[in-house]
């Protein structure tokens, strides 16, 4: 189990589907931005999904992986959103 | 000292000015992502000069404060962007 914010600067007719699969597996806080706790099982199955979709010539996804939220403290500047009931 | 990732989500008309700040004082490594060591001082700063640009009812900038960067582990998948040379 690990935390992962996972941020990602995708091409526009792919980025609906790259949404749809990020929501499976976390928490939309931010426009470009996910965040939460997931398995290793569940990341490798999360990144398949993802490689079917995106284009690695163009596409851009990063996950940074913490070994747990009390790793990092995230103050706010702003609106705190938080995305996930939003329809795509 | 610390690292931080910093992400955000800004008005169209006014993200070129954060970018503009956040370029002085982090690397852009995305397009909503912005990386760096930083000092206390230079993020108190950093905050000012953002809360003079940004609409708090609109806008959103997140700062991941992470102890070092190695308390956390990135994995790129597609692109892995270098964007600081770039003009605005």
């Amino acid at each position: 189990m690990a935390y992962l914010i996972v941020t990602y600067d995708i091409g526009e007719d792919r980025v609906n589907k790259v949404r749809k699969i990020l929501k499976k597996y976390f928490t939309w806080v931010q426009n470009s931005v996910f965040e939460g706790d997931i398995t290793e099982g569940k990341l490798m199955k999360c990144r398949l999904e993802l490689e079917q979709v995106i284009n690695k010539e163009e596409d851009s996804i990063y996950f940074y992986s913490l070994e747990n939220r009390l790793n990092y403290r995230k103050t706010v500047m702003g609106v705190e959103k938080e995305l996930t009931g939003n329809i795509l």
